[in-house]
């Protein structure tokens, strides 16, 4: 029997834990985390935390979500309850998490940063909290110093177009700071035109570009405006977030309609919105494409559907679920669309629907290839509710059988904590595990040099190529 | 190599064996089968059987299919020969049938109940028949008997809503019958306008409530009292069969209207009917929630396929498959209908298409939390065509990676079997195989009180609390 | 450690040896190609290929599909570059094809065919080009010496209905090739009234048939005569390419009038097209149900998704995904309409999402037995993008889960190429592998007659029986 959660955790072969000592051992292994949620301004500011609770639990829904399937009071969870007794009631919902990736991450997490080899419960909850608490009190774990102990080269966090991007330009002029810090080009709420907030926040960027938008050719100059001031702020990477990646073409003529619409506060059809967002997509991808920036497509999401406590707590508080319709035909004649004049953008799909992955995998390998970039169009690492070693495994499975795995780009946090870069090394271990296993079982030979250039590049060096990075490789 | 299907069938690992002795062994720890579909008057009457073809063969559809798929004549399924031919005929299509459950199911059965450690065949057909049919009609093989050898303590059988409940009321207040048998209410055919038999099944419904029912509120009256008739009679539990969870609203003027049309046998659309059982079911999913009882969804299922064999045999004759068309945005959609008004009952959901898995993970994860109920809404056991090796053990990893594992309320057998608790046996030896491989490779610690704990309430107790029965926890 | 595609590769209880070595082995147990791509003038004539390139690379869009993601220039794929350079290009994609099925694909002809032990990468092109040319070289490697090496005993090609099958009938009339090679019924062409290129199809139907199309009768007469010159020429099997399983039925005018549009090259609407299509595969499943033909339907499938690269290369060039709408109630209904008269041919259902598995596997239960055919529907082994260990593995326990896995008819290679017998190899691996495992396991008896019987018949006897050749079983 293995210990439990040791330095082998999940190396279940002699190659696995070769390879991974060797080739992915983050200590060694800088981190790439070309997505995430984490506020630039409290890196700036070099945040520290007064407990465990306030990471933990501060505003991780993922963590929230499971307090309440546990029947855990709300007081306890985002609540007037004290942190101290958040993180009691966090600790005894631990061990019913059995075989919960949250589970594995929160001990991985008081391995790497703390050091502590325990298992949290309710009883070792006092011992953990004085612990924790210790270091996080200490200049050693300011939110920089957790981002160098992680051994983090770059970092792309995820922003509005109307941002200022203030926080990057402080970042980057302060040289005390040796870690990227680049900012990542979200426009949802450019696209999202039936959205009663949608007059406003166009107003916003009319003001922020300098540009009134009053119809289409408005709205792409001020579009134009600010990616141009994000590619100024190091910007090569966009990410869109979509209940599916739809098809419903339409003209300009329409759209300009369409558009005039949301800015009247009329009500957009279903049909009307479709269109309004695949015109809008087939729009910006073309500019990704210009500027060689990578476009994200994260669908499959279902989002705020519990009404009760969206009035009480407002998004992002754990109440998303899979939504299982997305027609891969769409995002085929998306794609189509674009390869029609040849402007595909280097793209990666994610869907939160895990049977989506095959799906995906056929799809991505219909429009690779142009200038050299190996797997140009990917699909992304397991998102969000698939983040686990099942849901890992099975993702590297499929894009192996139908892709080029090699030329993966690997892991990323999407992460809103700062102590969650050790997903990386879950994530690396369970890559690890798979590829000793192919390898012990003769389905691929033991060559230190193609395996470990194949480990290094999904760790690491692969996304430094695909995004362009300016960083050496390992 | 293991031998075949011996004590530790399924168990790998010695941690897997010890965990299934300690804390799940059915001798020990006892069965609650809290959704199945045997006759409640067959417990009270005590009936014997007189051979094993009757208890295997005289109803089981599962095993049915497989002789027709085997190119069985149909005279030796439901025709006219005679059980020990058919008998003959099923232990022929037994070697055939490796990797299917229901090889192991009936080994697991003659080992159980006959303690038969071969393996049947057309060679070993006649021994097994002697030997099951001896034990079969000796005094120790009557139905209550069998239950009791099985260990159970709580069953709840399958009820219409105009069913008197006699057989109940007769088991309760036979003193020497110590099991609880409880009924279960499903409401299927109340929900059911389109189906030609609606109407003179709303007049019996008009009958035995003593409530006419010509329109809507009637009709909720009439339900009402059916409802309160149950509860006396201990019912804590709902069942509905759904061809997917929909939701269509409509105000109460439109299915008052649309049940009109119904009760003048006039046609009913599609959207009529998606309304009217939509209503039907936010009503009774609020009279639930009053109650504290369970609701029960399963769905997924397309029913009664092969015209020719429907003709001949009728319903429930194993031509059923899955319908994949359930989207899980109208799961969503009902359950928050519920939650506005904070009228969500306990709820279980089950989908016969085991890639609704992770879909029904995430959308019971936005409906958690109520008076303390550790994992209010449940999803249910791998069901039906799932309920093998594969189904459960993915069933139970995408519970893990989604929800908290360790409240999972577990088995039942949904049989219309008297031999079928084994079923429990089964899904036991699954979980502790599971849990020991987490456990030897390290995932969760070696900890015999969490662990047990777990095993146990996943077994038992997690059911005794969840439904609230009067039964000891072990 | 087990060493690399070694004659153990993929065998890892000794009981997977065992019975790979006794029951599967294709030098022993003979291969029954029931469904490919492969030309017949080809094999009539015996073409020698110049090289390994040529056989590889000439048609193989697997291949070419996986260069692109590699980032190679189409030059070095469909383009001039010289076949030495191509093949260094391929040789190069090959390492980071690590899990991809083609890496072990490649490397099984290289052992079976070329007696090469080595790995494919950049360093070992050279050799590997110059060990397989020289073989290829040699009278020893004809397309039939390959044929024969392979231990084929039958094929069956996939043809249109207006083909003449001359060179289907100079084979049969060639005594000096002891290998049956038959046709197989494929009329796509017929059923796509919504394709430009109907109209003439269909004249060139009416020319060979020497009867007019005019409408839907004389359309049926059409089809009935090349349905016989295929059954003259040995043809006992069918195969459609479906986007999915439809079932909107109309009656023989509604049909006569959408099909006299299609010959008037009228726009067809989405309605019509389903509506011809249900109608002329409910006249065509008949047809195959009175000559006793197994009718295969192959869906799942989006095809020619780039538009750029159609243009330049063409169909069937490397551009196809899934496409993931599929109802299994459309599948169900379409048996069903046949079922109720009884006129359900002997059917295979392949679908290309695996996410199908499960609906294929409960519908086919549906509808089975018949004359006591055994499997009479049957679910097809796992097709194209499925093709892999995973996918495989996959199908095989979901169909042992839901139906009689003993009754399989096995593998295919759906191939254009001659080296592609070793998939069936890969195929008897996979099987082999997941039975020693459940022996092993103590799931299955330790029981050689059995275990023989079932492993010969999945391999090659169960096909005999099935389509009803004309061979001596094993």
């Amino acid at each position: 029997m293995k210990a439990f959660m040791d330095k082998d955790f999940l190396l279940d072969t002699d190659t696995a834990k070769k390879l991974y000592g060797d080739h992915a051992d983050m200590t060694k292994i800088p981190v790439l985390d070309y997505h995430c949620h984490i506020n630039p301004q409290e890196i700036y500011e070099d945040r520290k935390f007064e407990n465990i609770a306030q990471v933990w639990l501060g505003g991780d829904h993922y963590k929230w979500r499971q307090m309440r399937t546990n029947g855990i009071d709300e007081k306890y969870i985002t609540g007037d309850a004290s942190d101290r007794e958040k993180f009691q009631k966090w600790a005894e919902t631990m061990p019913r998490l059995i075989g919960n990736p949250l589970y594995h991450w929160s001990h991985l997490e008081l391995r790497y940063y703390f050091g502590y080899q325990g298992n949290l419960n309710a009883d070792t909850a006092e011992e953990v909290w004085n612990l924790c608490n210790e270091k996080l009190n200490s200049d050693d774990f300011t939110v920089r110093n957790i981002i160098r102990k992680s051994n983090v080269k770059l970092i792309c966090t995820t922003d509005d177009p109307i941002d200022s991007l203030e926080w990057h330009e402080k970042i980057k002029a302060d040289e005390s700071f040796e870690v990227k810090v680049l900012p990542a080009w979200r426009p949802d709420k450019i696209n999202n035109i039936e959205k009663p907030e949608f007059k406003e926040y166009i107003a916003k960027l009319s003001a922020v570009s300098g540009t009134e938008v009053k119809d289409l050719s408005s709205l792409k100059a001020a579009i134009t405006k600010r990616l141009d001031h994000f590619a100024k702020h190091g910007c090569v990477v966009s990410d869109h977030a979509l209940e599916y990646v739809m098809y419903v073409p339409a003209d300009d003529n329409e759209i300009d309609a369409i558009l005039k619409k949301g800015l009247n506060k009329e009500p957009i059809s279903r049909e009307d919105s479709l269109k309004f967002k695949t015109s809008m997509m087939l729009y910006l991808a073309k500019e990704y494409n210009k500027r060689d920036w990578v476009m994200q497509l994260h669908y499959g999401c279902k989002r705020d559907n519990n009404g009760y406590m969206y009035d009480r707590l407002g998004p992002d508080t754990g109440f998303d679920c899979i939504n299982n319709y997305a027609p891969s035909s769409e995002l085929a004649d998306f794609l189509n669309a674009l390869s029609k004049t040849d402007e595909i953008p280097k793209t990666i799909v994610y869907s939160l629907n895990p049977n989506d992955d095959q799906a995906i995998g056929t799809v991505i390998g219909c429009f690779q290839g142009k200038n050299g970039v190996k797997n140009r169009i990917q699909q992304g690492s397991a998102w969000w509710f698939n983040d686990h070693f099942v849901g890992m495994t099975n993702q590297l499975k499929s894009l192996a059988n139908l892709s080029v795995l090699g030329n993966f780009v690997g892991m990323l946090t999407d992460s809103r904590s700062f102590l969650s870069y050790t997903r990386h090394d879950y994530f690396r271990r369970i890559l690890c595990r798979l590829i000793g296993e192919w390898v012990e079982n003769g389905e691929y030979p033991m060559d230190d040099k193609l395996l470990g250039g194949i480990i290094r590049g999904i760790s690491f060096n692969n996304a430094v190529d695909y995004f362009g990075f300016d960083l050496e490789k390992v």
